[in-house]
C-alpha cells in the first residue's frame, strides 16, 4: 500500500535532483511498479504524469477511469472520450499541475506517443527516463526477493523435471513445449519465448527455435523464464544427449568455473564491468574470449531484461539487493554453444543464488 | 517468399509518396510484417532501416547476424557489440544508404530509442510512420485471412466449451482459466489478458477480471482472444447466469441487433465512422446512446488492435478484404453490462463473420 506512495516520492526526488520537471509513464512494467497498474499498451494513449511537485496525475480514455479507483494512490484522472484527441487533456494536465520544461519519458513508451507529446508540449526538452526509474527499481524489497525467489524455483524444478524425460528423437520445439507445461503447471502467469538450440544451433546465443530433431551427441541450449506474480525468471543450463565428447567437457567446464568465479565475485561495492571482466578473463585464459559473445549478465525483475548491466563499460557499483543474471557462455560456429545462467540476489557479504537446481553437465537420454 | 520483398517495395512506394527518406521499425508486428523476424523489443537496439531507394538494412546486436541469414529478404547488416553504442552503427547506415531527413517511426518503437535516433539524427525530422504501416496492414491476403479464421474458431470454440460447464460459483479468474485452457488446447500460440465481468463488474468495459464469485441472476461479460500462428482473436459474448431479468433481456436485444445491423451495413465504400453511426443511432433509438461507452470497433491482424478503427471522426473508406471487430455494448453502472463482438471481413459484396458460434443469448448454470 504505502509502497506505491514512497515510489512517487522518490520519483519526486530523483525529479528535483536532475532539475527535471515531469516523467511520463506509459502502460509498462514502469506503471505498475510505481502505481499498481497492470496492463500492455495499446494505440489508446493511456499515461500517468508525474511532477516535480504537487499531484500526480493520469491521461487515460474515459471509459477507463474506473481503474484508478481501486488504486491505492490516486492520480487525478484526465480523461479524454473516443472520438476526442487525447493530446489537449495532456496538455491540461501539464498546465494546471506543474509544467514541463524538461521532461523524462520512461523508456518502452510507445514512439507513437512521444511524437505526439512532442508536439504537443513544443518549448520542452525530452530526456531518457530510464536511469531515473532504474535508480528506483534496481535494489529489490524483500517482498520483491520472495517474488523473485519463488519465479526462479519455478524455472528449477521445470529443468529437474525435463531432463528426467527422454528428450533424443524430439524436436527442439517439442521440448520447449514440455518446458513450458512444467512452467505453466509450476505456476508461472506469464511465458516468454524460450530457447532450445540442439548441436549446432546451440552456438547462436539467441537461436530461434525451430524444429531440429535431438539426436545422441548434441549439446541443448536451454533458456527460458517467465512470469510469477509480476516477476521475472530466467535460467540456462547446458545438459548433452548421450555421453558428451571432450572437447565438449572440456568447454562446459571452463563456463561453469567462470559462472562460479563471478558469483564469487559478487559483494556490494564491485562495478559490474568488473564482475563482468572475472568471467571473461577466466575464459579468455582457457582460450575461448573470442567466443563468448555477448555481456555477462543483466537485472531482473518486472523485466526479464533490466538494469544493471553486467557489460564493459559499466562501472556502477552493486549494491546489496540488487539482482541479476550471471551467464557466461561459449559458442563454437558449427559445433555447439555451452551458457549456464544463474540469477543471483547481492547481499551485505556477498551473494546468494536464486537459481538453486543442480549446474553441473547432466546427461539426457 | 516473395510477399515480404513485395512489402518491402511498397513501403519505399509510401516514402516516395509522402516523401520521407527513411521508415525506422524496432521488434514488433510491423517488423514481422516486412521481413517475417519475430521477437519482442528489449534493451538492445535492433531496428529495420528501409530507404526510400536501395538497400534495405538492420542495425542489430553482433551476436545475433546470424538470424537475418535464415530470413527470406536480405538486409544489409549493421551489427553493433555489445560494449558498442548502436547509434554509430545507425549513423552509418543512414550515411551510406540514403540519408534521413524526413524519418517515420514505426508506431511501436521504444521511445528509449527514438530519443536516441533523435539525438544522433540530428539534421533530421520525425514522424509516426503509423498510417504508412497502417496503408499496407489493412486489406489481409489470402493466407492472412485464412489464419484470422483459424483464431477465431479456436475462440468459438473455446465459447462453446465455456457454456456447457457448470459457472456459477465459480470466480472470474476461475472462468478465464478454463477459457485460457481451452484456448490452449484449441491452437492459441499467445493468450491476451481477456475479461470475465460478471453482474455490476460487466458495467466496465475493460474491467480488471478479479474475484468475484459468480452468482445466478449475474451477467457476464467475456471478452478474449489470442494468437495463433501470429493472427489475432478476439470475441466477446455476454451469457446470463441463470434466468436473466427483462431488463436485461431488453438490453441484450439492443445490443445484439446493433450489431447486427453495422454488420448489415458494411461494404467496400462505408466510411468507419458510418459504420460506427449505424450502431449508436440503433442504440440512441432505443434509449442507450449514453451508454454505449467506446467506439464500434477496432481492425485486427498480427496486432489484436490496429487500424481501421470505427469511430466517429475517421472518414476512412473500409475496402474489399479490410479485418476489424463490431462490438457494440451498453454498461449500466452497478448493474450490468452487454457487449457483443464479431470480426468480420470485408468482401466484395459486403461483409463475412470470422466468429460463427451463436451471438443469441446464452443461459449458464
Amino acid at each position: 500500500m504505502a509502497e506505491h506512495e514512497s515510489r512517487l516520492s522518490a520519483v519526486q526526488d530523483r525529479l528535483r535532483e536532475t532539475n527535471t520537471d515531469l516523467l511520463i509513464v506509459g502502460p509498462s512494467s514502469d506503471l505498475y511498479y510505481l502505481i499498481g497498474l497492470a496492463g500492455n499498451p495499446s494505440e489508446r494513449l493511456k499515461v500517468l504524469l508525474v511532477f516535480r511537485e504537487g499531484q500526480t496525475a493520469m491521461v487515460l480514455p474515459g471509459f477507463e477511469v474506473s481503474l484508478i479507483d481501486h488504486l491505492d494512490v490516486h492520480p487525478r484522472a484526465y480523461p479524454w472520450q473516443e472520438t476526442e484527441d487525447p493530446i489537449p487533456a495532456l496538455q491540461r494536465a501539464v498546465k494546471g499541475l506543474g509544467g514541463a520544461r524538461r521532461v523524462a519519458i520512461a523508456p518502452q513508451l510507445w514512439s507513437v506517443f512521444l511524437l505526439r507529446i512532442q508536439a504537443g508540449l513544443p518549448g520542452a526538452s525530452f530526456v531518457d527516463g530510464g536511469p531515473l526509474m532504474a535508480s528506483l527499481r534496481m535494489r529489490k524489497s524483500a517482498a520483491e526477493r520472495a517474488l523473485l525467489k519463488a519465479a526462479a524455483k519455478i524455472a528449477d524444478d521445470a529443468y529437474l523435471t525435463l531432463i528426467t524425460q527422454p528428450l533424443v528423437g524430439r524436436t527442439e520445439l517439442e521440448v520447449l513445449g514440455m518446458i513450458h507445461d512444467a512452467l505453466r503447471q509450476g505456476g508461472m502467469d506469464r511465458l516468454g519465448g524460450g530457447i532450445v538450440g540442439a548441436g549446432p544451433n546451440g552456438a547462436s546465443p539467441h537461436y530461434k527455435t525451430a524444429g531440429r530433431t535431438i539426436a545422441s551427441g548434441d549439446g541443448l541450449v536451454i533458456d527460458y523464464g517467465g512470469q510469477h506474480r509480476g516477476y521475472s525468471a530466467d535460467i540456462t543450463r547446458t545438459p548433452h544427449a548421450g555421453p558428451a565428447g571432450d572437447e565438449f567437457r572440456k568447454v562446459y567446464r571452463i563456463v561453469q568455473d567462470a559462472q562460479q568465479a563471478a558469483f564469487d565475485a559478487v559483494r556490494p561495492g564491485i562495478t559490474c564491468e568488473a564482475i563482468d571482466r572475472v568471467a571473461r578473463d577466466y575464459i579468455t585464459r582457457h582460450g575461448y574470449g573470442a567466443q563468448f559473445l555477448h555481456r555477462t549478465g543483466h537485472g531482473i525483475g518486472l523485466d526479464g531484461h533490466e538494469e544493471p548491466y553486467l557489460v564493459q563499460g559499466n562501472t556502477l557499483p552493486v549494491e546489496e539487493w540488487m539482482t541479476f543474471s550471471i551467464e557466461p557462455g561459449i559458442y563454437l560456429p558449427g559445433a555447439f554453444g555451452v551458457r549456464i545462467e544463474d540469477i543471483v540476489v547481492v547481499t551485505a557479504g556477498g551473494a546468494e543464488r536464486l537459481n538453486t537446481c543442480t549446474r553441473d553437465l547432466v546427461v539426457v537420454q
